[in-house]
């Protein structure tokens, strides 16, 4: 039974080296961020991700959830880990302090949510949502609906939901039918079907606030005639006490390929008298606040990608160690050995743990910029970094979650046939990590949004600016006269070069030709996951190179550093040429297929 | 509810314009296999696995198999669809005249294969094993084996099994340990346990032929002291009756992550008296047997990939055609289009389709070459045929199934949200095609032995050979005039080129550092297979071009298969150059980590 250690050597060298924590320290508000504190609290949340939630992800995966009338049971013992996650303060943790959170900067956070994902993304989910509720009536909720619901949301006393998907509206969110009707009061009454609600119905808290997307009557057709609603299982009175059971039910939760431990749920609004609820912001500008909020919910679900990469490799590496099969190759001795010793199994490792790091790299230096685009007293710098941010959320999003199917997958296939065997457990992360490039907006859609809003919308400036960073990397690496630091950057620099003409083929061509740019939108979107982590790769190689030159730090894992980012050189930046071609080149045939003809 | 449709169109043209039966037939013994013959082979079968074996696929995923001390019951229906099978002669048709088989040439069985495979892959693993227990016997049985099981076993009347892996013998079956002890009466005793035996026991047949890997007293350690037994589970008496139960015995079946069907077992040999087994050609020479027999095998598991992933590309194009969402990118009109209308999901259909109809070709091509490696006259046509058949069966194993998990994973993404749903039924065959890049042999055993065995040992002459065939393609395409063929010859140009570097790398760096060519191995699979696919699609091209120019055949399907040429040009021969610096550069750092860095 492998358990989940969580990574901190390597974190904590992304906060000393990759997304350093120092450049928030003199911040109004985080002065008292250290990297003492920041140390305590990746080890407590290690602990609890290691020694409680990863024990029940088996649990959750075996049993899943029970559905009847009454509600939805989740697993054994996930109701005394959601008591003692809440009682530890973890869902408090990047929370407002004006509603009882801790403050905490994003990027320490971010590798805190990393951990739980690693060990229990099923469980993880739920205080994902939670957040997104969070954020949402942060923005654009009343005073008296913060005072109502923010402090036990953040606390985790209550947990929160986002209705968005009907059965006709999934990405496209202008289908949306659902319907609120006003009151004389002031509230309103909803009906309507919500499908593939995560955590739409639970027994871990006893209470549940749904944000929910519905129509006005007589609203405007289309996305600008949708509102945000705020709808609580029961209904609260104003001294906080749960009232009667609103009007809203769970009528089914889905069979999935994974997740199992996380319900999803069908949610029936107002069947009977109508599910009584109130409007957050304005009306109609619904879905504006769910797009914001999104943005968070995006990047989390990044992180569950990081997170799920770095289950499977740690997997991979424990049974690669302890497995022993065949001898040395090319060795003397005929003596068996343990298969992380056979160059194929050490290729797919390293495949494993380059991207895992890569990818977790680039999501706390996105994370950083998150921190510094909110607190930095710098306008200039907190628009920069917010730049940075809103072009790097669908790729974190897209490129983490479309590598942890894959990781997911060699990962069971270092195991060979015992990794189809479901004890294993190598096969529960590739069920589990197949949602993930499709929830909060499939790749496509991340993909459409990178290179529409993000890319052609700015005539390419974000981007520029950003491979103007890449280059700065180049340039140190060229100057350090080391051999393996100047077969990166040779890497690097193709990698720079292959993105810089896709991104400016897609400004060029993006208005006069929005299908073609639409079919090498996730080509793009790859490449620009490739060569971000290679830059973030080569800036950790920079620094293995330093530490080790200067004699300080973890010789050994800086070694190994050096070596993985030379193996994400060869190995993942060699794609960027091909990526950037299918960009360029690959619409024609299939945007001239006949329908019929597929 | 998506059924399985027959590709009979494509493989029509496969038959024509691929791998043309026309070579065939004026060859001893395939003098009636005629065009007609093979459109109602298809058609017929195409029948049967639409018809019969598709709708069994989904019931046996989710009844599984029922494991209980007297044996495994199968699920609802699969007894009766295996008796079909037989009576239908379907088992028989590529086996030889001489026991009752049919005959066929490989070239047309292996479509039928794909078929089986296509429509439900569970069920189609029996034949499969049974067909490498025929060839095994055919091989190296003696004249009293082969009367008394080969009739059975090419009827299909009785099912045969492989019986390799032990718990410490898996990818090295120089550990096998169970033992056979020789008796006075010429039989022998077998103890042992052998895992993963696929249709180990089943309630399909009244009885099942075990071929066994085992050890004779003072044998000789590692590969050279593997005798292989024939081991029935009923003894058979002179008459073809069946006898006394033998001592092997199924102790549990694996709960899997798919091929759910398809019940693989845990055997016990001898745990009583011992099983009563029979030599199998010469002692100790059992694993040269075996690996006759297994490239047999390797390419069958080939035709499971192919067939993965037609059906994985079916349903998902079903799904795209019917699903509607969101309006036409960059068109006026706000109406709400099918999926299908939409870039990405062309992208992603075409990615799909393009690949599968590759790795079509390219398993046609080598049954081609299999069934003229038999039959031709000429003694050098013989040999040059059959190195190529020798130097693909590794590319068609390893990439056809990578490529299954691949398309099955993008078979998910295409439905977004309810392909997460195990009730669409494309997560099943993702579940299912996860073991295809494993069972007989791994990606890192097939890329191994196509490194070693297949490029090093002749010092790259067979694969130099095959690219000289590619580059009187490009030749041809070349001097077409059509500016849709020069781009694909510009792409397969860059292609062969990348092969030929990695090839050449191979061939002068093997001998010297093994280890560096293994850490290339599974990468130059890869290249190897999407090279092989170009060239087979720029084939198609040309086939599709002269048939539009000479005003013959179905217009629309081969406007699509020029398109689709066009698209795996740009998409998937556009990796070549990535895969190729992976093969020749990617080795330092994997070898050069320390073991407990990963």
């Amino acid at each position: 039974m492998s358990e989940y250690f969580p990574p901190i050597k390597d974190m904590q060298f992304v906060l000393q080296a990759i997304a350093p924590l120092d450049e928030l320290t003199s911040l109004p508000g985080f002065d008292e961020v250290t990297h003492d504190l920041a140390a305590a609290i990746l080890e407590e949340a290690g602990n609890f991700a290691g020694g409680v939630l990863s024990p029940l992800n088996r649990v959750g995966d075996r049993e899943g959830c029970a559905w009847s009338p009454d509600g939805v049971r989740t697993a054994t013992g996930w109701r005394d880990a959601y008591r003692h996650y809440t009682e530890g303060g973890w869902n408090a943790l990047a929370c407002h302090p004006d509603y009882g959170g801790q403050g905490l900067p994003r990027v320490v956070s971010a590798l805190v949510e990393e951990m739980w994902n690693g060990a229990n993304i099923a469980f993880a989910l739920c205080p994902m949502l939670t957040h997104g509720a969070i954020e949402a009536l942060e923005l654009r909720g009343s005073e008296a609906q913060k005072r109502m619901y923010l402090p036990k949301l953040v606390s985790g006393v209550w947990t929160g939901t986002m209705n968005l998907t009907e059965p006709q509206a999934g990405s496209d969110l202008s289908a949306v039918r659902a319907r609120a009707l006003p009151q004389a009061d002031g509230s309103y009454r909803l009906h309507g079907q919500k499908i593939f609600i995560t955590y739409g119905e639970h027994d871990l808290t006893d209470n549940i606030v749904h944000l929910v997307l519905a129509r006005t009557p007589g609203a405007p057709e289309g996305v600008k005639g949708i509102s945000l609603f705020v709808v609580p299982k029961f209904l609260v009175g104003d001294d906080g006490s749960l009232g009667a059971r609103n009007d809203v039910r769970c009528v089914s939760i889905e069979h999935k390929l994974g997740i199992h431990g996380s319900p999803t749920a069908v949610l029936a609004f107002g069947d009977n008298e109508g599910a009584i609820g109130w409007l957050v912001g304005e009306e109609n500008r619904g879905l504006e606040t769910m797009f914001i909020m999104m943005n968070a919910a995006r990047y989390s679900v990044g992180l569950e990608g990081v997170g799920l990469c770095e289950r499977s490799t740690q997997r991979a590496v424990a049974y690669a160690r302890q497995r022993t099969q065949g001898s040395e190759l090319g060795g003397p001795a005929r003596d068996k050995v343990a298969i992380v010793r056979h160059p194929d199994v050490r290729r797919m490792l390293m495949l494993m743990k380059s991207r895992t790091e890569a990818l977790r790299a680039v999501a706390a230096v996105v994370a950083l910029s998150m921190d510094l685009a909110h607190h930095h007293p710098s306008q200039d710098l907190r628009r920069e970094h917010q730049a940075f941010v809103d072009l790097m959320i669908p790729v974190v999003k897209g490129w983490s979650t479309e590598s942890a199917v894959e990781l997911a997958s060699l990962g069971v296939q270092v195991h060979g046939g015992i990794g189809y065997v479901e004890e294993t457990g190598a096969a529960q992360h590739l069920r589990d990590a197949r949602i993930t490039p499709i929830y909060e907006g499939t790749t496509g859609i991340q993909a459409a949004d990178l290179v529409g809003r993000k890319i052609a919308r700015d005539r390419g400036a974000a981007a520029r600016a950003l491979m103007l960073r890449m280059q700065r990397v180049m340039d140190a690496l060229a100057r350090s006269g080391d051999p393996q630091l100047h077969a990166i950057a040779a890497a690097l620099s193709d990698g720079v070069a292959a993105l810089g003409s896709a991104v400016e083929f897609v400004v060029s061509t993006h208005d006069a030709d929005i299908r073609r740019t639409a079919v090498g939108a996730v080509p793009l979107l790859e490449l620009f996951g490739v060569v971000a982590g290679g830059w973030q790769m080569a800036r950790a190689a920079l620094a293995a190179h330093r530490g080790l030159a200067a004699a300080e730090g973890d010789r050994g894992f800086l070694r190994a550093k050096l070596l993985t980012a030379r193996f994400y050189a060869d190995h993942v930046l060699s794609r960027s040429r091909g990526l950037s071609h299918a960009v360029m080149r690959g619409a024609e045939a299939a945007l001239a297929m006949d329908d019929d003809q597929f």
